[in-house]
Parts: structure tokens; sequence; C-alpha cells
């Protein structure tokens, strides 16, 4: 395949400016989209690449980029080496991408006037962004809903990556839930994160059709003890205490999946949770301040837990206020999801706002699209949501929409790795 | 009013911390959304702030910042006298927000725990990344569906604000057509420009309903000569015969409401179409560049007219190729679009790209929220809009799916003046 790939031509948009198919040439020369070069010094770091290759894939313990495109693909074909060749090809693209450069790839032909260009050209000219591009493996990829073995991969599907149990007041869309393959695109620009999922999915026609696909336009998380904390759509920081890039040993215990866990081909990886959650907006607005932080737990202002002082202090969930109730309330939202009320369970969150217009009954539809990574779902978020669904006062204001799981395996090496190599070698 | 509005307390979450209704004050003290302090030099022009006050409104030849927030609304109230006071408390807010500040007012009461915070907080600690708030008004205002004068406006209409007529291929939604009032917020930052709309709804409640939204990710247009030109979502540069800030006689020439031109309370200001266009992306992608050229008549790469050689050169529609055909087809998108094939209309465009997740035909729900100022619609966008409909090319690849026109006002004047004062003056 790499052999294939070596053959195939760089994008160039050398034809542009042919005048009809008679071909005669005129005005601008090759266009490349190139990588370094664009992110000069005046840009900055959030312009600049993240690297594609490494122990573990990009896009999880990255700084939260402020913009997300995620999509969820079927696969569509049942040739197993096809699909297997489409995530080498998806593999080259996504080193492209995220070094700023053109997707490269497309079918058997590229760089010709006569043929669809090898690139669709919006990202022209823009700076890597800090793209990353998160792959990951759905149940259904394992066996369909009718159980069937579709690529015989059942007997590699780890245990962790479970079919997520009904939660209390779940109303998920099943049109817009689940999915055999994702992938996470997240940049500070929106449209190259837009670009490297629609050339995604180019590559793979014929192959894998979207399913579903969601744009969030405000990380509602810091991943990085380098980041402020952002706010989500009910005004509150949120992030404040996420697990960080900079936690070392607890990302081993929390985040990364460790040999002996599972199947060899998901050590180095994490487990994804989605979770679209609309946010009632309208209605959290016409709620006190004082109520507003009783369900959060913490003040809105400074994001400090109710009775501390600043933003980091730990929550006291012992303390009681003059009338004898607790300070942080019993169905808050910090106390019920804090990892003293989960058996120590911790999860990576790397949600964004989402505003999908509006609802038809004069109401924005707004919210959080959830997205949070994490060594067991079995042990991390199921209890956790199965604790808020029951609990959580903030419920009266949510309504998860959509969900997803995917095991994540690890980061691509250099030279012939590519995603899925493992699971499929 | 504005003596009401005074007696108002500026919003402060100084109620942060409070534990309980009891109200023990804990930890943040008044956490205040500033303006100029958040825009400190390191974050340059675009964190900046636009001025709100002028002899037009903001938002039209303001260079187009990168995110757009729309809405429509619909007046749900039969009371005039609410109505503009509403308005008045809008401009009020969109002077604060544009300014980097809250929103500052809402209902009788504010700043207090018991009470609903007088923002919705999402935007604090941010800079004002050069919001404009740009309001219109729509046919359905003076006039509605049934024929009835709801709030004895019928005879200020403006010839100019038309029922748009019904062009070829329109596959119209009327859920997401029309609307009473417009507000079109620009930001370099999606979180304040959506936190601004949410903010006017918010303050809106029962006078008037969010009827439709869209959130745009990436601007199409440049709309001043000091920025590059940007890619819509066929990868081609959009924005280069665009009317531009620095055009001087030619905006009071199409752009701008003229002394005479109709009522006097739309002196200064200009007329806003809007039409969101699906764009066919997975199709646009199947053809070869020499067809997408064609199609558009500009070369992809430079964005040079098809047989000329730089960007900017003018297009030489009379120019034929080696076969004798003309090198810019006659159903190109440029050739009809061009002044020169409409008595010389021109428009200011300011469209942006959008993604609204996929239409579950496993295609992105992608294309163009298309949004144009002009002096007069009669004799700009539906001249040339007839013109596109029937004969071009890239119609294969376009659906116009919603479609409005608003007659957006002159500037608010420093002092008492406010949106809509003219007109209901
Ligand atoms: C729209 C829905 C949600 C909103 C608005 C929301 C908001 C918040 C806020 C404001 C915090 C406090 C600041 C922080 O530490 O980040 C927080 C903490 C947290 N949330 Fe959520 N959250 C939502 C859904 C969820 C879900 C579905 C889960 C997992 C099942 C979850 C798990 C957590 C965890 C683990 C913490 C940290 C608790 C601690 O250790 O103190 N959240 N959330
Ligand atoms: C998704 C739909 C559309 C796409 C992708 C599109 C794309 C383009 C492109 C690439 C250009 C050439 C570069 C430039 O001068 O900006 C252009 C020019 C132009 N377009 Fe469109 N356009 C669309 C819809 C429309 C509509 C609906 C109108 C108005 C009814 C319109 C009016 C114009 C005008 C007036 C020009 C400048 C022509 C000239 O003076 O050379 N476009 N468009």
């Amino acid at each position: 395949m790499s052999a294939k790939l070596s053959r195939r031509r760089a994008i160039t948009l050398a034809g542009a400016g042919v005048a009809g198919v008679a071909g005669v040439a005129a005005g601008a020369g090759a266009l490349v989209r190139g990588g370094a070069e664009h992110a000069s010094a005046d840009q900055g770091a959030a312009a600049g690449a993240v690297p594609f290759h490494g122990e573990h894939q990009a896009g999880i313990t990255t700084p939260a980029q402020d913009r997300l495109h995620f999509v969820a693909f079927d696969v569509v074909t049942k040739d197993r080496a096809r699909l297997v060749e489409l995530l080498g090809e998806w593999t080259a693209a996504a080193a492209r991408m995220t070094a700023g450069k053109d997707a490269g790839v497309i079918g058997a032909v590229g760089g010709v006037p006569e043929a669809p260009p090898d690139d669709t050209g919006e990202a022209l000219g823009l700076p890597p962004s800090q793209l990353t591009l998160t792959v990951g493996f759905g149940p259904t990829l394992f066996r369909d809903a009718r159980g069937r073995d579709r690529f015989g991969l059942a007997d590699r599907r780890p245990a962790a990556l479970v079919d997520l149990p009904h939660f209390a007041g779940d109303a998920l869309r099943p049109e817009i839930s689940g999915g055999d393959l994702c992938v996470q695109a997240c940049a500070n620009d929106p449209q190259v994160a837009v670009h490297a999922i629609r050339n995604l999915a180019r590559i793979g026609m014929g192959v894998v059709s979207v399913r579903w696909s969601q744009l969030g336009f405000g990380r509602t998380s810091s991943t990085s003890t380098g980041q402020a904390t952002p706010r989500n759509l009910f005004g509150f920081k949120d992030g404040t205490a996420n697990l960080k890039a900079e936690d070392g040993g607890l990302l081993r215990e929390h985040l990364w999946v460790q040999p002996g866990d599972g199947p060899d081909w998901m050590t180095g990886g994490s487990y994804l949770v989605t979770r679209k959650i609309r946010m009632l907006v309208e209605t959290w607005d016409r709620s006190s301040l004082v109520e507003q932080e009783q369900i959060v737990g913490r003040a809105k202002g400074s994001g400090a837990p109710l009775g501390r002082g600043d933003e980091f202090d730990e929550p006291d969930f012992a303390a009681k206020g003059d009338d004898g109730q607790p300070v942080i309330a019993e169905t808050s939202h910090v106390r019920l999801a804090h990892p003293d009320a989960n058996d120590g369970a911790r999860l990576l969150r790397r949600g964004y706002n989402f505003v999908d217009g509006s609802d038809g009954l004069g109401r924005l539809d707004a919210g959080l699209f959830f997205i949070a990574y994490q060594r067991d779902p079995r042990k991390q978020f199921v209890p956790i949501q199965t604790r808020l669904a029951r609990n959580d006062a903030m419920n009266e204001y949510l309504r998860h929409v959509s969900s997803g799981i995917f095991a994540c395996p690890p980061g691509v090496r250099d030279g012939g790795d590519h995603w899925g190599r493992a699971l499929f070698g």
C-alpha cells in the first residue's frame, strides 16, 4: 500500500487557470498547501503543528484547541482488505493535514486538470492551526446490530468497549448516535477542522459513509494546566477539576489503557465516550444565581467550590451552612461527579459548545457536545453517569440526545504503521 | 425608558460564592466583564472593539470578522410600546456587549443572588473580539401574512423592502425563512457572538421569540482591501470582486440608502438579503478541476479570472480559446453575477460557511449562509439572483433552503437614540 501511495502525486493546483478542456494554461502556477512556512512567527503557537506520530494519539492530552468537527462513519463495504487500505490512506492524509499540508491522496489519479482535485482546497493558505485527528472504533465494527462478525474482529473487541446502558432520562436519537468509526478533528481554526473531516470522507467514498457529524465552536474544558478555564453555556467555568496533560501518574491510572487491561492492540490507547447534551439555556437563564450555584456546586464568578475562595481549592463536601444544610448540596453536579462519590474514578473531559440553530419552539438548540477519554468506561463514565442521571439537579436543564463509545488505539509510529494496523494485523 | 435603564444596576456576579439562600458570602468578589482592559496588546486587533455608534450600523463595511451567529425573531407581543421599549433595551445591551461588557439589563432587578443573573456569563473574561450587532426589520413587521398592520407601521414600509419573488430551483423551508426582526452578530470569537444573540433573546423574552438562527464558522468574503480573500467550501477564493469598505463613491451608489430613495428612516441604512445555500460538496468534489473552474469562471488556485494572471485582474468576457469557445463560459457564475450582465448592479457580500452536521444520507449538511447588503434589492439582489437561478452552471451543486430580507436602518447616534427610533418615532 505504501508503494501505491508513493506513486501518487502530491496535490498541486497546477491545473488552475486552465481555460476549458482545450487546456490552455494561464494564470496561476502550482499552489501547494505548505506546512511550516505558513506558521510564521506572528501567528504564534495557535497556528503551529501538533506532531501526528507518537506513543499516544494526539487530540487527547493535547491542550484543547478552540474548535471541533467530530464525525462518525458507517462502514459500507464488506471487503476487509478495502477497509484496511482506507485506514492506511487516511493515516497518510491525516499525517499530511495535521502538518498543514493538503490531503494529497485520492483514488488512482491526481494533479491533472481532467481529474477531481486531490484536495478540496478550502484550507489552502491556512496554517496547521494545531489540527489533531483522533480515530476510534465503535462496537458495531466488531459485531453489527444483528450480531454478525463483519470483519473477523469479534474476538478482538475489548471488554471495556461496552454497549452503553440506558441511563435515566436518556432521549437518544439513534440516527445521531453510535457509528463504526469516528474521527475527532480539533483545531484552532474551524475551516481547518472541517476541511480535514471532509477530505477524509471524500477519500473514504464507497468504503465509509458519514453517519453523523457535529461542529463544536468553543472548547468547554481545559486539558492542560497552562490553559485558562473556559466557560460552558451555563456560564460556569468548566474543566477546573479535569484530568490534565501534566497529571503523569494519574493519566496512567485513569486515561491510558495499560498492558494487561485487555487486548494488546489497545495498550496505550483510550476509550472515548461522546454525549450530545442539549442545554435548556432559556430555562436556566430564568433561574436565580443562588440556584445555579447550588446546582453546580461551584461559584459562577470564580469557579471556586462553594464555601471556598479559589477556583482550584478542593471542595469541602462536609461543610455545613448556618442553616445546617450542606454548603455543597447533595444533588449538586460537582458532588455527584467527584472522585469521592465514584470510587476515585476520573475522566479527561474535552467537550465543546454547540449551537445548531433553533428548535422551532422559539429556543436555541444549544448545548454541550460532551467528550470524555478514559482507561475503562465500565469503571468511569458508566458509574459516574448512572449517578448523575439519577440525582443530578442539573438534569432539569439537560437532555442527552446522542451517545457514542469508541476504542481509540495508541498513536501511530513513524514508518509503515497506520490506523488500525495492530487491530487488523 | 432611559431613566428606567439607568436605575438598573450593572451586572456583577457579586453573588458568586454565596452558599444557599441563607446568603453566606464566600469566595469570589464582584466579577464584571470589562471592556478595554481585556484587549491587551498581545491579543491584537482581532480582540479589540468596533465602535457601536455612528452614521451607519457596524457589521456591514466592518472588515468581515471570522464568525457569525445570525438570528431572526418573531414579535410575539401586540403591544407596540413594549416592542419599542425592547428595542431601547436591546440598543443599550448591544452598546455594552460590543464594547466587551456584559449585557447588563434584564427585567426589573439585577445583581442580587436571589434573582437571575443580568448576564448569562459564558463570555466573562473574553475580549470584545470585534463584535458587531446589526439589526434589521422584515416585511412582516409592517404587515403580517394576513395583511394586518400590526404596529401601525404599514405606511412606513419602504418599497425596496420587497417580498422576494420565487426563484427557479428554490427549495425554501418556511420555518427557517423570513422573520419580523433580525440581528446579525459577527465576531472573531464564536462564543462572543453566541453570547450576544443569546442575551438579546433573553432580554426579549415575552416580546420576541427566536424564529431561526444560524451559526457560520468561517467568513467567505472579504469586505476590505486589507483582508486576504478567504475560500468557500468549493475551495475557491470568495470576495475578490466584492464591494469593499474602501470603495467610497461605489458604496453611496450601491450600498447605502440615499436621501430620497424612500422613507427618511432608512436613509443611511442598507437592505440585507440572506440565503442559506446548501452546497453539495460531495458531488462537487467528484467534478474535475477544469469543470469547477469553468463553472466559477475563475482559477481555483489564484482566484484570477480564467485567461488572466492575477486575482484582481478584470475578467475578459470577450476572450475566446483555441476552440473558439469563450474562455469564461456563458453559464459561469462570475459572468452571470458580474455588473456587466446586471446593469452595473453590485452587492456587498458578507457570507459565512456553515456545517450543520450531516443530512442522514451520508453527506455533510454544509454550505454558504449568503449575506448581501445593498441600496435597493429590486435593482440588485433580485435581478442578479433571477439570472443566476436560471442559468448558473453552479446550480447543479446548490440548494437554496432559506431566505430572508430585512431593512437595516442607519447607525445609532450617541445619546437618546436607539434601534428603530426613527421608524417608530
Ligand atoms: C451539559 C452537561 C454538563 C455540564 C453543563 C457540566 C458542567 C460541569 C461543571 C461546571 C463542572 C465544574 C468545573 C469542573 O471541574 O470542570 C463539572 C465538573 C465535572 N463534570 Fe460535568 N457537566 C456536564 C455533564 C457531565 C457529564 C455527562 C459527566 C460524566 C458522566 C460529567 C462529569 C464531570 C466531572 C467528572 C466533573 C469533575 C468533578 C470534580 O472532580 O470536581 N459532567 N461539570
Ligand atoms: C453557494 C453559493 C455561491 C457560491 C459558492 C459563490 C461563489 C462565488 C465565487 C467563487 C465568486 C468569485 C470571487 C468573487 O468575486 O467573490 C463569486 C462572485 C460573485 N457572486 Fe457568488 N457564489 C454563490 C452565490 C451567490 C449568490 C446567491 C449571489 C447573488 C445573487 C452571488 C453573487 C456574486 C457576485 C455579485 C459576484 C461578483 C461577480 C463579479 O463582479 O465578478 N453569488 N461567487
